[in-house]
């Protein structure tokens, strides 16, 4: 599960635009693997230095520039000076704890997105922010792990037919966006199933274990919800936005993107509801247990606490108890406490109290 | 019930626009249903592919082409070429788990809605999705499976005195719609007729099975209001419309359709806070009863513990206990013991415990 | 109490502005009330087909046409025709599940309201549907039963020196509305009559019978939010509504009445809350009284099981048992358990156990 | 504490504009006290009909007309024809149970409010309606008992140096205003006084009483809302008013008395929430009280049953029980018992049960 | 933990505009410190009269005077006349216990902004209110306190590479609030820390002691939402102002504080669903385990009433009890104790209830 949140206090107090990483410390080099292409041709390569990349900023091809790691600042600053970011922007970039959001800038738009993926080896998600920027020529997608959901992409910009391949800018960044939402189908999907699980489980066995599990789906749905949330904020803004660099027959597409996360935040609030349904099931559950306990210990008690009195009575040890020498006084005592067993048996059967 | 959701995720990465059908698999084939009528004549045949459906995109008459079946994507495709519908439109028809929705592409109207039914073997509901396309001459009408509801449509289709048989086609996506609309309140009603059951079930026995009925219309609720609360903002969004393919005077009647949406989102919000209200009657029951069974526990104890005490002292074996000796000594001790039970009792009575 | 709901599933399929009466039926003749007014004169008559009610259509007077009855369809059908309303005006009429709704048809203005009374016979609330159409010369009502709330302001037209006299048409709909909204406060008054003594009754006993009241109250205020709220926004559309059929200075007596309504919900809201204060409060008592049964039963088992264990070892029978030889050992154990007793009474005194 | 509600039923179906007293039955005789002042002179009246009052109504000065008491019909139908006002407005004058709220009149502008004080005898606190007629040279102020809490305003009149004398009506009904929201915090200030009280006192014992304390305060805080809240509205509605009798200066007095009434139901939401969280605290004190209550119960019988059980079975008459007749067998029992029970002892220490 | 609020009530009745210091009554002089400058030169003083500050109104310089302590009446009433600030102004900058808010007076622009920071001492926060004036040269700023959170804005300000140096009294009034709202975040995470602490604490052992950490948790969550939630607000209002105090290019600044600002109150709701699931946690937690006692309870009692039972039976003093000359009586009896506690155990670990 995603802890609450990251540190960004020791950001405090330092100077707006005072570029510094805030997010996990890699040590590995900082690449940007580029994509250069048009309707015709591609390029594929890998830089490490801005300079590099100026070439690209040129017209005519559209490239997207994917810079994988946070932790070269000197990298980032020269990427920002190369096409003009503003200073908040990059901080923006750095500090992995944004909120998604998108700002238009003029000459670029600016988004901020969280890409959620399923951590293979715990099966728990893994919470990553991808920020974009977006202008005419340029795609550039900031991430701080190597690792990311983009391969589909890419795959579909190295085949010709693909209408990628024909499409701008634009269409490049819309198709980031959903290739990250169609991931968080997927986790939903693992937490729609695990939420079914858990309510198979808490009717076998309302255990402490299995109230565990949904204490943590609700924490997870919590998360969820914070992160998907903003997102449909985001693409409302951009179907809003008079910005010329998304193009009109562009907006449809992010106009589905947009359905979908509604889509998601409406899945994610039906959880919730079944969450809460799921713990009050649980309750149920377990009161009924306690009732069922409870009704146990008052059934044995209420049987065996008069005979036992019986019994005490006959073990008195006074001189004149004329039961005791009757011939029969055993078996008659035996009889009677036969008839008072049978008899409250018989009433909490009827009570239904076993 | 239910399930939480179908699975789309095996969609993930793909291309936009790229055609897959998300759904259970059916394997009969998928026909085309065609009703082609003006207010003197109607026509009514059964196509298999798309060559055939030709004819009725030509003007003058009113065409709804019903296509059962979403698994032969050819056929699919064919439409979307014949009447240049978007590829986004494509995807979504063939992606059966859409939130409801409306879009207006100038030449055709597309909308998304989730047909309710009940399942007549169990008893529960069945959802279904149904996607319109709608222009100036023809209606298409997708849907999974060749069963639906539309029968009565189609009667009133077929007999030339109704007035569907003068109107055009946004008059016939209204009645396919509003019958849509009305089968919601079917639903309605079984829920409501369960709710008001499971409350008399309830307060004869607050038994672990009856709250398991509470539980399940919980979750019915929860799905329906996610299934129909949608519904009204396409409404909402058709009423706004400045599409020309939707006449003033049949606004009047989306208008009503839509009060019918409004009307069963408000019962169904009454069913959330009537069932939350009896979840508060069934834990007042269960605590009642845990009360019931401690009251019970506890007069038993309180009334025999101190007789169990009596009866044990004089079962002691001191040499010198004079009581022992007494003439009446036993007569004596059933009489003091007589008493304190009879006072117990009086006591417990007037404190309503018994 | 009301029903959830009233079946309307027999309508499922109909064509939209097919007439079938929705509600109880009724077998007595359907009677239309004729008020003819002009500030001068007044004519008073009971008309039973349409035919008779042509005169009042025409201008020069105020009339007010208040028709008892749904179930007679050829009248209401001929009401329709002679005063040209659209056939989904009239289906609404005749389904008495409408929620209260407000529409502006150009010549004429609609009304849905619920109106609210009191059953004398076994105090709880009857609701019944009352719809309006308001032209220029005319008011009709309709309804289902012939008793309604409206006596007082028949008694104000008939008398002359009345200012209803002397106004339109709008004026009358805002008199009958207003009479609807005043017998809302009557139903909310007694609910909240029922509230306060429901707490009084709970705190003298926490029962079953009492949470039940609680219980049932909940349930009213749900229905009764369900049926006043969306009026509110009726009478919203009316202030904002541009048609010329309601004056400017009757507007400031909607103005007022659309207050009470709001006034109406407010209460509603703080009934709500109260009832939940008082469902926490029912439970808090029950607890309280759980814990006293529990302590009860603790201090009773606390104090004689360590007596009951004192007298069972001197009742052993073993040879060797020096004690039992001892001539004050009886008195001595007796001593001993009093002391015992004493100190753990005093302990549970102290720890407010007792 | 306050009631629900007052009686208003007894005004059901009365026509609009009919003017009866709704609220508590005085017997003093009504008297309006007149502060009649410009900035260099001051006259202070006491009138007890109408004809006294029309002087005031002439330009010149700034009047303030205090009416106290609202049983003298003639008395308040005379000021409304001398002042011009709307039947409606006189009668919602006369009807104590109206919300607040703000109505523009053209040349008069009419608030309804509700004042709130502490009753210095029991501590509870006592609401009462005024309401304002605001006119270019007059304010009324209406109010049904004699006591209110103008006073410090009074004394700012009589004294020339201040600011009030030189402003106008707008500021003379600010300045009224301001106080009864001043007096709101003074209330506000009591409950959350009593709030953190009834926080100390649960923590010390979670009793019956105590928890009737936070019943009687979620109870208070329901009706302060209730009041307070509509305030907010007013002074909205205010702030965005054409009217040119509240001066383009004046308004930014009524925009930081709207800032206060913001900060009170702020406030409020608070107190709800830590009400809520003192509630969870309570049940959370009694439930761990049930625990420890059944916990010690368990010890005690855990502990004694079993040796209950030995000392039984050397109580048995059994002719050939080969320890009875042992030497040490006696001394060997209470062996074994002292060890069982050192044994459960520190088992229960372990587990934390003791 | 913060106290639920301050006295304000001595202020009731006092004339708007009376100057009175509401808050901790300060007995240090109060002392303005400034920062005088411009891209090139800097001045840094400390001034105690308001005749001191007067050069500083003078254009062409960015002056920050920061005045610490509201107790001395004259200065605050000094630098009104000074800069023209209206009475209202000055009220609220003397009142601790505004809320935040903010207001354009033409001339100049004021905020109320909380300021929140930790106490070192005893790991509380601490709320302070700092208000600020704005106008086109000169920044004001008060607070209660001499010690704040802006020495990283005077480090910035005495550097002259910053570029803080080179812009207007807009951007330090951006870097001013910058600071506080990262605080805010410092402080969540404080809270962040703790929640996840208690988390573990409460699974360890759900103690009452546990249970009030969730209980601070949450009231301070709940002051921490009433004191950040309308900073936004604020914030919201200074974008769509319409002032020339704010350049557009500080406006892109402002907006990145307010994205800020957003992140703080979405975290703060993420806190309290998580400490709401914890409450839930705690809850089925303490439930079990009162669980579990309820069912060591029922075992040990169901086993040992049965044994007990039996001894007593064999106690009795019965002349003819064949049972008790039978020579392996003794031993059978010991035999059919054990079958049966077996058959106990056994039973009761088949029902997991051991």
């Amino acid at each position: 599960m995603s802890r609450l949140f990251k540190k960004r206090s020791h950001k405090t107090g330092l100077a707006p635009g005072t570029l510094i990483h805030i997010g996990a410390q890699q040590t590995e080099p900082v690449v940007i693997n580029v994509l250069d292409y048009t309707a015709e041709c591609l390029g594929e390569t890998t830089v490490r230095c801005v300079e590099d990349c100026e070439p690209f900023a040129k017209e005519g091809t559209v490239s997207w520039l994917d810079v994988s790691g946070l932790h070269n600042l000197p990298l980032i600053k020269g990427l920002g000076k190369l096409f003009a970011l503003h200073p908040l922007v990059l901080e923006d970039i750095l500090n992995t704890e944004q909120r998604p959001k998108q700002e238009d800038h003029a000459d670029y738009l600016f988004f901020v997105i969280k890409m959620l993926y399923e951590n293979k080896a715990d099966h728990t998600f893994v919470v990553e922010q991808v920020s974009f920027i977006l202008t005419r020529e340029v795609v550039i997608s900031f991430q701080e792990n190597p690792e990311d959901i983009f391969d589909p992409v890419r795959q579909r910009i190295r085949d010709p037919r693909w209408r990628i391949r024909k499409l701008g800018t634009d269409y490049l960044v819309y198709a980031l966006i959903d290739v990250i939402v169609d991931n968080y189908f997927h986790i939903l999907e693992n937490i729609g199933e695990a939420i079914e699980q858990v309510e198979v489980d808490i009717r076998q066995s309302p255990s402490k274990k299995n109230h565990d599990k949904i204490h943590h789906l609700v924490r997870e749905v919590i998360f969820l919800r914070k992160y998907i949330r903003p997102v449909s904020a985001v693409l409302e803004g951009l179907q809003e936005s008079e910005s010329t660099l998304i193009k009109p027959e562009t907006k449809v597409y992010f106009n589905d993107v947009h359905d979908h996360v509604q889509q998601a935040i409406e899945m994610i609030d039906s959880f919730r509801d079944v969450l809460e349904n799921l713990e009050n099931l649980y309750l149920s559950l377990i009161n009924y247990r306690l009732n069922s306990t409870m009704q146990l210990l008052t059934v044995i008690t209420t049987i065996f606490m008069p005979l036992t009195f019986i019994v005490g009575v006959y073990g008195m040890n006074f001189e004149n108890m004329p039961e005791l020498k009757w011939h029969w006084g055993y078996f008659a005592v035996w009889g009677i406490m036969l008839v008072t067993a049978l008899m409250m048996f018989v009433y909490f059967k009827r009570r239904k109290l076993l």
